[in-house]
């Protein structure tokens, strides 16, 4: 199977990637890439946060949620899509199909956070509660599929959407051409595998580090058995990285090819908020503020670099910004 | 007096704002203008954030300031410039500073956020504390101009500033161009002013909302006499609305054509922090928040209508989060 992936990573270029860039932006402005004197002062390299979290829904999914429907058959559109979900990723698919004019049907697990169920309906799309975690959801849809006619979208593996995801590094690229690292979180692995893809086509000299939790190290464990590995649980504050399982084409992408990844526990993820707080004055979601946490982990290695951390999301919930502030 | 600033106001226009934007899109991204439903429903009209608060340097005085050094002459460029400020505007200017390669010295009232303070130094200003308020550091600056041969900025009078913030209204013009409302902070009064002239050239018959802290009422009081009114001091927890009196250019370009000024209590505008959270998943400063509030005041005025919420700034402090979040 992991051969069908390998070549199913060579849809995911440079190419494309400015064919899709040419699309987001009828729909999306470009995010800033800001140099924070603060975040400079703290980690002793040149801090550039990319933020991600300024985007519509919150997150770097709506690129690739853009990107994956713009390429979408007139028959597959009018059939709608089916997507698993903890959040940035059915928000992006929720509001992308606004408009593309898609019934959108959004599975989430039982303890999902209220609020972002209802900002999904509000964008017009239909939420099933389904299973106790997002990997539960994602087996309850490959069952709906079976039965209803959706085009099932396995986010991780469509390599349109990876397309659309590639344009944070172009951005990036952009801005900033002689950037030497690029720190990223991983969940399921598409927004790191993408930004690998694209960045190295230009330049094979850049790093690219990834950051997961301790406690939830799917593509971790994969990386260093060269395999995948799918925990038993994945149980982190960092909703975003709760993934059991990487995805099989970004394994494919990254598994020879990443740099490095940081592993955070809870504390340390928490303590990512605060200093995202402190030093950028961003309310980054527990995910979307490892980057930062892992670049002052590794600061030694870091020190007087150009270096990008990348805050992916910024859907918080009011319960960990609470925590934040008083840690 | 008065006079000369209504001849002034005439060049604050459409072209030069226009002619502004092509200026300051070198240096800045579009800012996005978001739709929340979870503030849709709070309000019950259709709900929209200017986020202003995205912009390097955390403000929307970054435009103004970009656009500001880009009319200034060769000679005027060398000799560097003054300017007082609390926060943003001195952030603004010292950025901008950077790219026209012009000596900035920032003077700021002796209990400014010393964050702040460093922050503008890390641009390559020069910091001068004096005085016990904004008011006190204006003041010190008319002195040091006599004796230093520096440009002084008086910045809400300077109608190439207004000219660059005034893309703030074009953006939201094309973004929504059949806005009924737009809702803005008024400090010394350059942003709502230049908003004001930007989109009653395109359609007179959107509303502008102005919003003011209750304890420091300077527009509003100048406004009701219909003369420019001194308050004694200037307490509020919004610092970026601590004006003891409203800039002349702006006060007569608002005077006989603002729609409303909304007051706010100190507690309205931490709950307006609280909103900004919950609502927007943003953390704006005390004064970049109160658009959202000043609307839940007004909400019945606001009912079915398409209203966008100016968030002016982010650059707030740990303790006003802390506050907020726990309110």
């Amino acid at each position: 199977m992991q051969k069908k992936y390998e070549a199913l990573s060579e849809q995911v270029n440079l190419t494309r990637t400015l064919m899709a860039k040419s699309v987001i932006y009828k729909y999306l402005n470009r995010t800033n890439l800001i140099c924070y004197s603060e975040l400079t002062r703290l980690l002793g390299c040149e801090a550039f946060v990319k933020h991600e979290n300024h985007n519509p829904t919150g997150s770097f999914k709506i690129r690739g949620a853009l990107n994956f429907f713009h390429h979408m058959s007139r028959e597959e559109l009018e059939a709608g899509i089916l997507v698993a979900t903890r959040g940035n990723h059915g928000l992006a698919m929720a509001w992308a199909g606004q408009w593309f004019r898609v019934p959108c049907t959004v599975v989430v697990p039982e303890n999902n956070n209220p609020e972002i169920n209802r900002i999904i309906e509000n964008y017009g799309a239909e939420v099933i509660v389904n299973g106790k975690d997002f990997y539960d959801a994602q087996s309850y849809c490959e069952e709906l599929v079976d039965s209803a006619g959706y085009y099932y979208v396995r986010q991780g593996n469509e390599p349109e959407i990876l397309n659309g995801l590639a344009t944070v590094g172009l951005e990036i690229l952009e801005d900033l051409p002689q950037v030497d690292v690029i720190i990223c979180p991983i969940g399921g692995g598409a927004g790191c595998a993408s930004l690998l893809k694209t960045v190295h086509a230009v330049n094979p000299a850049i790093e690219i580090i990834g950051v997961e939790p301790q406690n939830v190290p799917s593509f971790y464990a994969s990386w260093k058995k060269g395999e995948i590995v799918t925990l038993d649980d994945a149980h982190t504050m960092a909703d975003g990285l709760a993934a059991r399982s990487v995805f099989h084409l970004p394994f494919a992408i990254l598994k020879n090819t990443i740099n490095d990844v940081v592993l955070l526990t809870e504390d340390e993820i928490l303590e990512g908020m605060k200093m995202a707080l402190t030093t950028t004055h961003n309310a980054a979601e527990a995910a979307g503020a490892v980057s930062l946490m892992a670049a002052y982990k590794i600061r030694d290695r870091l020190a007087g670099k150009k270096v990008v951390m990348i805050m992916s999301g910024g859907n918080l919930k009011m319960d960990d910004l609470r925590k934040a502030v008083s840690c």
